[in-house]
C-alpha cells in the first residue's frame, strides 16, 4: 500500500479571487501530513498535522478563520479517529484554542471519555497545557463580515459559503487508516449547535477493515444520514470501490434531503474517493512525490514535490 | 405488520430488590407507548411517550432519577429519530427538565438544527414552554448515594450499575419505524461528557428501509463502534434477521473493547431484536394484547392486557 494523505478544505462556493489561496492551503496541508507520516509512520499523526495546517490558515472555517455564532463568538467542533484501534476523540463548543483537532486527540488519549463539550473540553485544554487565546483572537474581519451579511439576508442557506470545514484521511504502508475533521460550523448558528464534524459515523470515521472518511457540507443532513457510516458499509458489505461508495451515498443524501456536501475517503486497500454535490470542493493529496489538487469537478492538477518540501 | 412498541430500561446489574419495580416500569412504558400509537397512528409518538414514562420513573437513569456528574448535578443526553423521514433531534447537557426526549423532538421539529448542547438546548426549552424545574429537583437520594460510592471506590466501571439508560423502538401498521434514547449518563462524569445516547448511529437510529435501534451500555465503546449503524447495515446489505444482527454486532463490540452493552431493535418487517452482553437488561414490548417482559437472559414473561389499561 502506498502511504497517502488526502485533505479537503470544505465544499460549497469559493470566490474566484480566493481559489489560489485555498488550493495553496490544501496542498500545504497534504504535504505537512505526508511528511508527518514519513517521519512518524503514523496515519493518525498525519491527519492531525494536516488539519492543524488548515486550522491555522485564515482561508478555512476551522481554528483561526472559523465562522461566528449569532453572538459573534467562535465555537468549534472537531473529531479524530484511529482506524487501527477504532479509537476516537470528539469536541464541541471548543473556544479560544487554535487547534481543536489536537484537543479531540487529547480527549481520546488522556481521558476515559471520547466526546467532551464546552467547559469540560476547555478544562481538559487547560490541564493539557493548550494555549488559551485572548477572547476574539480567532475572530477575523472576514468572519465578521459573513455574520453581518448573514444577519441582513437571514437566509437558511448560511452553510454554503466560504470558508469551508476542513478534514483529512490517511493510510500508512501497513494499511492503518485515520480520519480527522474540524470546523467552526455555521455562520450565525445558535450557541450550542452541534454539527456533523464531531460525530463519529457522520462527519468522521476510520476503521482498518473498511477505510477512513471525512465529510463536509450541510451538517444536519450529514448527521441524519450517518454519511460516513453509509459509505464504509458499502465497502465492507457490498464490495464497492470507495469512489463508487462516496458517489452513490452522497448522491442519495443530496436527492433525499435537497442538501449538498462533499466527501474524501481512503479505503483499506489504499484507494481514494473524492466527490461533492456542491459547486466546488477544495482537496489535495500527496502520494510518493505526486501532489494532486483540485477545486472544480473533474479537476486534477499534479505536481512533483521534493522530499525536502 | 403488527404495530409493536419495545422498550429497554438499561443493561447492567439490577439489585434483586429492585427487579420488580424495574419490570413494572418497562411494562408501563411499553403499554403507554402502544396506547399512543393506537391513538395517533405514530411510531414517533409511541417512542416519545414510552421514554417519557421512564424519564419520570425514579428507577431509571433518565429525567428524574438521572445519575450525577462529579459536581452532583444532573446533565442529560437524549435523541429521537423518525425513520420515515430520516429526521432526528438530539440534546446533550440538558438540565432542569423532566423530559429531555421531548426537547430532542423540539430540536427536530422547531429548529433548523438537529443537535443542541447546554445553554442552546435550554434556551429552546424555555422558548417552547418546558417547565424549568428548581435546581436539584431531579436529584434523588439514590443518585447521591451512587455518587458517594463512586467517589470512594473511584473505579473505572461506573456505568455498570443501576439505574439504566432508557430507550424505545416502535413500528406502526404502515411500516414506519422510530427510535428514542434518554439518559443521565455516567455517575461521576465530568460536566460536558457526551455519551452515545444523543448520537444518531451510535445510541439511536431509525430508517424505514432497515429498522430502528436503541442502545445502552458503555457509551464510549458504543460511540466508537457506531453500534446502531452496524446493526442496520447487516439488515440492509446482508439480509440478516434483526436478532442475528444485534447478537453479532454486540458480541463483536464486547470482544473488541471488553465493554458490555444491550440493544433493542425492530426491523422494517416488524421483527424484534433483543440482546445484551451485560448480566441483565430490562425490556418489555406490547404487540396486540400481548405484553412481554424480561430481565434475565432467555426470560420472556407474557401477560394479556386489556385495551383499557
Amino acid at each position: 500500500i502506498l502511504p497517502t494523505v488526502l485533505v479537503h478544505g470544505g465544499a460549497g462556493h469559493i470566490d474566484a479571487d480566493k481559489v489560489e489561496c485555498v488550493k495553496l492551503g490544501v496542498k500545504q496541508a497534504a504535504q505537512r501530513g505526508y511528511k508527518a507520516m514519513l517521519e512518524t509512520g503514523s496515519a493518525l499523526n498525519a491527519v492531525e498535522q494536516a488539519v492543524m495546517v488548515l486550522e491555522a490558515d485564515i482561508h478555512f472555517n476551522a481554528g483561526y478563520g472559523s465562522v461566528l455564532t449569532e453572538n459573534g463568538n467562535v465555537e468549534m467542533d472537531a473529531s479524530i479517529m484511529d482506524g487501527s484501534r477504532l479509537e476516537g476523540g470528539c469536541v464541541t463548543m471548543a473556544r479560544s484554542i487554535m487547534h481543536p483537532i489536537s484537543l479531540a486527540r487529547c480527549v481520546m488519549e488522556k481521558t476515559n471519555y471520547r466526546f467532551l463539550a464546552g467547559d469540560g473540553a476547555m478544562r481538559l485544554a487547560k490541564e493539557e497545557g493548550f494555549e488559551i487565546l485572548p477572547k476574539n483572537a480567532l475572530v477575523t474581519e472576514a468572519s465578521q463580515k459573513l455574520l453581518k451579511v448573514f444577519k441582513i439576508s437571514n437566509t437558511d442557506t448560511h452553510f454554503n459559503v466560504v470558508p469551508g470545514t476542513v478534514g483529512a484521511v490517511a493510510i500508512d504502508a501497513g494499511g492503518n487508516v485515520a480520519a480527522a475533521t474540524s470546523t467552526g460550523g455555521l455562520t450565525g448558528k445558535l450557541s450550542g449547535r452541534v454539527g456533523d464534524s464531531p460525530i463519529l459515523g457522520a462527519g468522521t470515521y476510520a476503521d482498518n477493515e473498511a477505510g477512513a472518511v471525512s465529510a463536509t457540507g450541510h451538517g444536519e443532513s450529514i448527521m441524519r444520514y450517518n454519511l460516513s457510516s453509509r459509505v464504509l458499509a458499502l465497502v465492507r458489505h457490498k464490495n464497492y470501490s470507495i469512489q463508487q461508495a462516496v458517489e452513490e451515498v452522497l448522491q442519495n443524501m443530496t436527492a433525499h434531503f435537497k442538501q449538498t456536501g462533499g466527501l474524501i475517503a481512503i479505503d483499506h486497500r489504499g484507494q481514494l474517493g473524492i466527490y461533492f454535490t456542491t459547486e466546488l470542493m477544495s482537496w489535495a493529496y500527496q502520494q510518493g512525490k505526486e501532489l494532486h489538487c483540485g477545486v472544480e469537478f473533474g479537476e486534477d492538477e499534479v505536481e512533483i514535490v521534493d522530499d525536502d518540501t
